[in-house]
């Protein structure tokens, strides 16, 4: 059955990127932003560069590259937000990584660009829960994996939409940037969303929890450990 | 050798506590503050209230009283910020559950409170590290925990003065509330505090991940991935 999925790569402080960078495009590179995003994607990176120089499984890299490897092959299709798929569009070149079809949330029309190796974009205008049905029913029974950025993740989130949410824990604080869980889920006083934790990996770089989404849920009172000491 | 520890059960979103009450101290159990430092603590509620009925070890309930009883052995003494005294003083009765010194950092001074069991309470005025010195001085080998509140916690770990940080991630999102990790920790541009993950135990309530903290860094530009999926 298609569940609505997503996976981010977090500090332990919740942030997948610095700051926002509000300078030109050429400069992100050399901006907070990317510090921070490249510093809890590294364990991404280093997976990818092992598997190539090694070319063998074992060990913690495997572990991760596995991740990596299943992460791609159980989606079918995916929904994407509008400036990650601007900033992707010229790094990801004529082959982009996803070899499925790409639903681009956004506001600008613009015709579907198709891609070598099984990939095309589609610029969705009517909203993000138009982008998922549109990618469910591509996808083949596999999933429909939210691809990012993090606003669109949150928006899915708090829509109600998401089933699955992965999180890559990073051992690092830093203080600030892009937030992946902030204040804008609209939670009323005393209510939560509430998760089950269906599976976990831990390696030095990473700790991965797979959640399932269980949904909203009013906290209850509960308080049988205000007494606790008291004789 | 001593080290200077702590732990705290956090949110998904890093919170523990929902947002900070304001009003008067009788009505705080009916506080959303406390529906969340309720809720983020049920674990360990659970797991004493599970213990004290079957009497007997086994399963999830058992693994999240081991770590309690692991962390109250663990201390030979503890650092307590003065807002987390007062709340207890009368709960925690005439025998609170430390069995060891405490050293409250407050701004005034008052003698010091000797309980039952071994616990007493003493008033530290010149600052967190004095504090942290005198519990050493006490703690016997064993380490010097950080007992709260969440400020106390962070004003440890931005002076560079905390060695180990557990914590107890729990499956839901509030949304809002006192965070954890906030953006007081005065870390620089492109500065982080890097961690290691030295022990993680996983339990359908809670993942525990404990880390090593090494400190301070740069976040140097790691952009290997930046062409990632480039022909």
């Amino acid at each position: 059955m298609t569940k609505v999925t997503a996976q981010m790569s977090v500090s332990l402080d919740g942030f997948y990127a610095g700051p926002r960078f509000g300078g030109e495009p050429g400069d992100w590179l050399e901006s907070a932003e990317s510090a921070g995003f490249f510093r809890v994607t590294r364990w991404v990176i280093d997976a990818m560069a092992w598997r190539e120089r090694q070319g063998f499984a074992g060990g913690e890299q495997d572990t991760a590259s596995e991740i990596i490897a299943e992460t791609f092959a159980a989606a079918g299709a995916y929904v994407m937000g509008r400036r990650m798929a601007d900033g992707g569009e010229i790094p990801w070149g004529d082959e982009p990584p996803f070899r499925a079809p790409v639903f681009v949330v956004t506001h600008r029309s613009r015709d579907t660009l198709v891609r070598r190796g099984g990939t095309s974009f589609t610029y969705v205008t009517d909203g993000v829960a138009s982008a998922i049905e549109q990618a469910r029913s591509v996808a083949g029974g596999k999933n429909v994996a939210i691809a990012g950025g993090g606003e669109l993740l949150r928006h899915v989130l708090k829509a109600g939409l998401l089933d699955e949410l992965e999180l890559h824990i990073v051992p690092v604080v830093l203080g600030t940037g892009m937030r992946l869980l902030d204040a804008d889920l609209d939670l009323a006083d005393k209510e939560a969303i509430e998760l089950t934790p269906i599976r976990v990996i831990h390696t030095s770089q990473a700790t991965h929890i797979r959640y399932a989404v269980n949904g909203r849920a009013a906290l209850l009172l509960d308080d049988r450990g205000s007494g606790s000491g008291t004789p």
